[in-house]
């Protein structure tokens, strides 16, 4: 397995070399930033590594707090739940329903995260066809008013980039009566919509006439007003920083924190990371024109690889999926750039990739137009 | 919610005052030590937040896998599997199983971990009286050979501090045939057994003659010579660092990276934690002598409260619960320490807790002799 020995960035060293690195997650570019690396050392010297706590013990400590409080002004919501670890966002969820579902619709490209929420609320679970409203709606139609129905979705598919079609779901949902929309932004949040808040955002933007929603119940989707749809994050992508988070209004967040096993049984995030988290979201207030450039960049190297002659579909993501040829001509490709000092994945069996896989290409903001004419290059050299 | 402003440790500022602090699981009182948090600094530094993406993409980095290089060395096994929470654990083991579970008999004080996995296997789940051979024979029997069985079960009770009779469960396991124990040892590790290896550890030393196994399977409690116990821990307590860990031998730990979602789903431990964790476990593998002081204090204090009267269990854990009266008078009691200045828990509702609660002292290896002397006259004060 490749080792990295530097943080994430348009510039890695991997296995002791200096790599051109259009990989991972990191969207914003804020997982080395001075600023977040300093807030890091400041917790982990005035808090230590851990409380060593839960939080309903004495493990309440400033660092959350302050994560919980900046993602809460960057979601626009009352108040934020932090987790350790973005991947229990749907367990989380799926266990705060006040009714269990009887049937959680999931989407076949659904991540594990997701998958395991299924798995964990005891529900019968159907798979949709990825992304598509009509089969959806058909499955519903089958299912009746025979009790809830959870529909799981990722609001960005991790390796195709595209997005989920949120505006035609809630709309059928609120057609359905007792039937939620359960979304996993973790790669959406930081990167749609005007504030950054994800593809619920994107969404409302998208709709020109909000079918069935509004901006106020997607802005706070959860509890009263956001009835149609929860979401979990991820802060450890786009954000730069480490764990996951809920957004929603006080009555929500406050009903979590009964609901949710991993709240009363995992430790919270250690306070270094949590620091980091709290430092990397002040910046994604206070700097709006990464998400910017992080737009430009993705449009400048889709024109890019369209100009190759490669099909390239047309997603607001920072994640660009292409197929060229078979699995063994993409690993080819993906070896001899990296040998040539360009870092893309080649990714199978996941979300979506099938064993030949995609190459998944990921911008960020901090990448400049000559690394990406140069990827560019490299890519035309080898095709 | 009291906030913890400092390390944990023998004192801590709680909510702007210094108190002395018996409560949470900092017990070898590495937490807040200077070479763990410097270690934490330095990651951040090198390797700025996070990765940004799996292991099996560019993830993989030198932290991480310094974890587990010191991990295995401290488990006396070949490899280990670090990752993001001790939480994930039961679910990733379970996850593990060559052939599906047809039933999961569950331990009755369970914690939440436990049984997040055995909801997440889709088995048939029975609880089992906690610590009670004979209802799990009872149970094992009326199952007969249908199917494989897992037995889950904590190695050390988080409030009552009391270790699970291993030997037994061993015995009848082997003789059963088809059935397995998963022990989380959130409790047990770095506390329990000659070289902190915890509660399986402990289990060979208690059994003069050991019942159908022996020290060899135990010390390495997965693959082939471990077919009958697996066990996961948790980094952040005892070993003051943060994180989850499953020893094993090459071949288990190898099947794990292929069955385990959170190994492919989720991030790992952010750089900082994974930086402070592997100092930790330095400072474990050369520093002995902070489990003897541990031992050595739990026995003072465990002394100490029969001199005041109380009924003290007699467990070999740094975990010493007491009741004294009803919840309304644990409550009043614990408050007046706190107001006095010493802080420990009255925990309810958890794992082997009823509503009523219990109290829960914890000891640290760092706790003077003066400072348990200072808890057991406020307590004598306000009983």
């Amino acid at each position: 397995m490749p080792v990295m020995q530097s943080p994430p960035g348009p510039r890695v060293v991997i296995d002791g070399r200096e790599v051109l690195y259009f990989a991972g997650t990191g969207y914003l570019g804020l997982q080395g930033d001075p600023r977040v690396i300093e807030a890091a050392c400041e917790a982990a010297r005035t808090y230590g590594v851990h409380p060593a706590t839960s939080r309903t013990g004495f493990g309440e400590s400033p660092p959350l707090l302050a994560v919980e409080e900046r993602a809460a002004r960057f979601f626009g919501t009352e108040r934020a739940l932090y987790f350790v670890s973005g991947y229990a966002g749907m367990s989380t969820l799926v266990q705060a329903a006040p009714r269990p579902p009887a049937l959680i619709l999931a989407d076949d490209w659904l991540h594990l995260a997701g998958r395991d929420a299924s798995a964990l609320s005891g529900a019968r679970v159907q798979r949709f066809a990825h992304g598509d409203p009509d089969d959806l709606r058909a499955q519903l139609d089958r299912h009746g008013g025979r009790g809830p129905v959870f529909v799981l979705c990722d609001g960005v598919s991790p390796v195709r980039g595209d997005v989920a079609p949120i505006n035609p779901y809630l709309s059928m949902l609120e057609a359905h009566g007792d039937a939620r929309l359960i979304v996993d932004d973790a790669h959406g949040v930081g990167v749609l919509g005007r504030n950054g808040r994800g593809t619920l955002e994107h969404a409302v933007e998208e709709a020109g006439e909000p079918i069935g929603v509004n901006s106020e119940n997607l802005a706070d989707p959860a509890g009263g007003r956001g009835r149609l749809a929860w979401m979990c994050g991820t802060l450890s992508k786009a954000i730069g920083g480490s764990g996951g988070i809920i957004p929603g209004d006080e009555a929500f967040i406050a009903r979590l924190k009964t609901t949710a096993n991993w709240y009363h049984g995992a430790a919270a995030s250690p306070a270094p990371a949590a620091g980091a988290t709290a430092a990397a979201l002040a910046v994604c207030l206070d700097e709006p024109q990464r998400r910017e450039a992080l737009r430009s960049n993705a449009a400048y190297l889709r024109a890019g690889l369209r100009g190759l002659g490669l099909d390239v579909p047309n997603h607001p993501t920072p994640i660009v999926c292409v197929e060229i040829g078979d699995g063994a001509n993409m690993a080819r490709l993906q070896a001899a750039l990296l040998a040539r000092g360009v870092a893309i994945a080649h990714s199978r069996n996941y979300a979506g990739v099938n064993d030949e896989g995609a190459l998944r290409i990921a911008v960020f903001a901090t990448h400049t137009l000559a690394m990406i004419d140069e990827l560019l290059e490299a890519m035309q050299t080898h095709l």
